[in-house]
């Protein structure tokens, strides 16, 4: 999951507060538990500061987790302390949300707020 | 119903609220009356202290209940007091929503917050 | 309607308020000016404070109104004092909706709070 | 449009606020301009105070209405006002939705509260 | 129920089977047994001959059933009859649809083609 | 668009605050730029003072737009000035949604209040 | 309502059967009976020989009808009449849906095929 | 993009606030980073002061767009800065939602108040 | 529309008859009569004989249409004759919906059986 | 893809012709053009003859596709050339959708039936 991947463009607009929101529902990583693949969607939901994160290379970082094994919870909040870093929007929230696996869905959700 | 089956891993982003959502539809018990199972939906919501629960084990804890006699409201209670007796977490709330027996169906909600 | 019917078990978690909600969509009883049969759909929902009530008890109950003639207000107001008698909850509702007759549907809600 | 057809019983249930809803989908009258027939339903929704309107005798009211000519919003009133003087409700609504007529709908909505 | 009522206009098209099909959703007869309104959806399709009815007559004819006891099927072969006796047209199908009484509803359907 | 068309009947009711929702879905006027005709929703709503609009006249009140060339945004608040200067009601909202032209939708709300 | 007012464009591809479906669900008229606009969709679906219809022309062509009285069973007709005698397709069929006039709705079917 | 090719008409009714919504489903426009076009739904909603835009200018200002090469969050920005420039709105939003590239779906939602 | 745009490559499994069906509801080219942008979704349905068609390479292709004007009875004419030209498959169809113009809308369904 | 992951158990019911129908809503593989990942639903529909596929094999085998580079017609077909070569069932059938990649979808159905 290098980061890296991550392009940005110059938010023109950056006198004002504006919704940008980001919807992946083909998202696929591995269960660090039994090596099996798990489906997620992903929103993301953010107010730019001073850069927009460019969507093609989001959907490469995304493709870093295709082979990863990793926790729900893990995924939702290295997203969002990925994008944080390297976007430093004004807020943030990034919800995963789990196709089932043995019968049992999951969701998690977390957010980020700038101190103004 | 052991609850040592239960295992956790570690919160790695304890200093941030984010919660966590899980469903299980294919939970089964059976009847303190008449021996007959019991169908029911499981959702449990939570804010993670210094730990979260692994999915695979906490399937294997729903499975403890398969062939045990106990009514809704005390399966809604013990499942609240287990996870919050083993995750210690900020806040958890359980819904149990039973398929209708004789024709009747049943929903049991119970909530934990922690002492701040 | 005996309500004596109806029993009860042990509420075994009485330190936390939780809601238990029951719907029996097959609910029927006697119009008491016509001697015809009426069907509605009857949902309780209730804290408990130290008893719950038993679902097939309960059933029972129900179905001492079968042939009993009386009229839809009544029949939502008994059966809120009948449990409300017998549990003696920290709250209850009781909502009753009944299919058409001569094309008039009826939806009778009562609900009671104990004094603290 | 004679009230006096509307049969009373008594609220046995007086010391409880509670809600009745009735509903009739399959009200008729004639319009007063064209002498043409209207259709349009019928929702009542009061809090009885010594007394409850009995259904069918509510049903044979409405069917004093089958061939009255009268304006849409003066059946609304007069329905509520009607129910007002004879049920002396606590609190009673009446909502009259009418079919089409010309491409036109209309929906006529008045409430009451009884001094406290 | 004077058929008389009803209004023909000349069929400019007889040198083509065509089908007009024509739907009342807002029918209303009086039961014969009860002397309480029955509502109804009435649907007359057919292939003209020479005359096509005119609709606001067919509305009329219509309303002399507001205040007529008859049975449902008598409705509507009654239906069929006036319609193909002033009509005779090629073919037509009446089915008349019911509204639920004491929780029953009823559908009749009658054709005739005429004798080619 | 003679508002003069526009007939009222005594509002008997006055002394109680109500609401009469209209709906017309068969409106249509001339688009001023282009002499074609645009298609909309009408909806009016409001709380009357000494009158009502007579339904059957607002019909005809409707058609006076059928071949004038207006804007949209005229239109909503031409029927909102000419109805509250008839009407002079407590209050009114008046909103018109118009079908796509050119694949794009627009929808005029505009609301008028007594003063007290 | 000038037929003339129709264009044509070569079919370009003549060389195969291929069905061509219009839907004009803005289609207006007047009723002959009594002068107020009837509101109507009107379907189209043909298989063209050597000419198709220019879309923007039977535009034009439907607002010929727009202040014409005229019944639905001669709209109908006509429209086929017209397009046939113009396209001279290898089949054609116009439904005409109508909207409710006194609660009661009506649909048109009629169709054209070319003697081989 | 040259916002003088919108078109206004002077708003006759600026003594009132009302909200103008518009909304374009087919939209389109090039993604700047593959040359390949984009698909959106444009909703403008927003209260006007001295002037209002005319909706086909509008139609053409959306076609400046078609073979432009401009990010999701630009073109949001861009066409409230347009429409702010030159309509002066007492408020105004606009949100763009934009079909699936690679599975990603974006919303991106920006608004204007005027200083009162 | 250069239809040497199409690539494709080798159906490794013509021993067997089976369907591909391919979906584009973001098609876009320009009415030759007015200039202005249409809007539809294609529908391509294909049993391949020697070869199939590259999805990105029809992608291309359909792009070739964004800004030429043509019917769309000759673009849905023009996609079967160069896919067929193309691909010599065993039997194809082509559908193709428009998105409303004026308020009408148009589908166009063409087909091809190769001789045997 | 080695078909050999794939596990059988006898068909204990080989007397009778019964149909499983097994679908998959997880699949990825990865596009051979492009390099990035596509996502699909995979059903497979067959009539048994001496064997059926256990499902955690066919998981398994599943699994073998996702990060080979393959075309959804290569995909389907292999399928179901992997499946009836160890199955060897009666009949067969595998459909498999694909989600939009640039707006486009696509779906491919194949199907075997035995010699008899």
């Amino acid at each position: 999951m290098k980061k890296e991947i991550l392009e940005l463009f110059d938010n023109s607009y950056a006198d004002r507060n504006y919704t940008i929101e980001i919807v992946n529902p083909e998202f696929t990583s591995v269960c660090p538990k039994t090596g099996l693949p798990d489906f997620g969607t992903i929103t993301i939901r953010y107010v730019p500061e001073k850069s927009c994160v460019e969507l093609k290379s989001l959907k490469y970082y995304f493709l870093e987790f295709r082979n990863a094994g990793i926790f729900y919870e893990n995924i939702t909040n290295k997203i969002l302390d990925d994008l944080v870093h390297i976007l430093k929007p004004r807020s943030m929230s990034v919800i995963t949300e789990w196709k089932a696996r043995g019968g049992i869905t999951e969701t998690v959700s977390a957010s980020f707020t700038a101190n103004q």
